[in-house]
């Protein structure tokens, strides 16, 4: 079955401590090279059927009113993935 | 400066609660078309100065050893993006 892949990430203007965090490891592993780490998320949704362009529009509503939060996070990529 | 984002899911073979629990919101709010939904991370890495060979291998050993955990988790996908 065709899935959606939706791509969710922090505000790029706000705080991301688990971001932090992760960079803070890299540094204490002895990792050069990289600058900031940002986390987000990543929803796989399994269509039933085809995904025709109503379900593509449907998609895109769900992921700004369910899968993210719009005050602080961004949908960066929705994707059809065969 | 350039991005690579590295994208974690949990292992196809495992309950995926989150999931659930969102494709029970979806049933909720009546929204058909859908079924599974299955949620993982993404991580975004700015690399300082080019991604080169050596960087990209190097981001594929982070995402390994310490983005994802290996037993629970497959690292699905590595993408640089300028």
């Amino acid at each position: 079955m065709p899935t959606i892949v939706v791509d969710v990430m922090p505000k790029s203007e706000l705080l991301d401590p688990q971001g932090k965090a992760v960079s803070g490891a890299f540094e204490r592993l002895g990792v050069t090279g990289f600058g900031d780490v940002r986390i987000g998320k990543r929803f796989e949704l399994t269509v039933d059927g085809e995904v025709t362009d109503e379900v593509l529009a449907q998609a895109k509503k769900l992921a700004e009113d369910v899968l993210s939060n719009s005050v602080i996070e961004d949908v960066v990529g929705i994707e059809v993935v065969e």
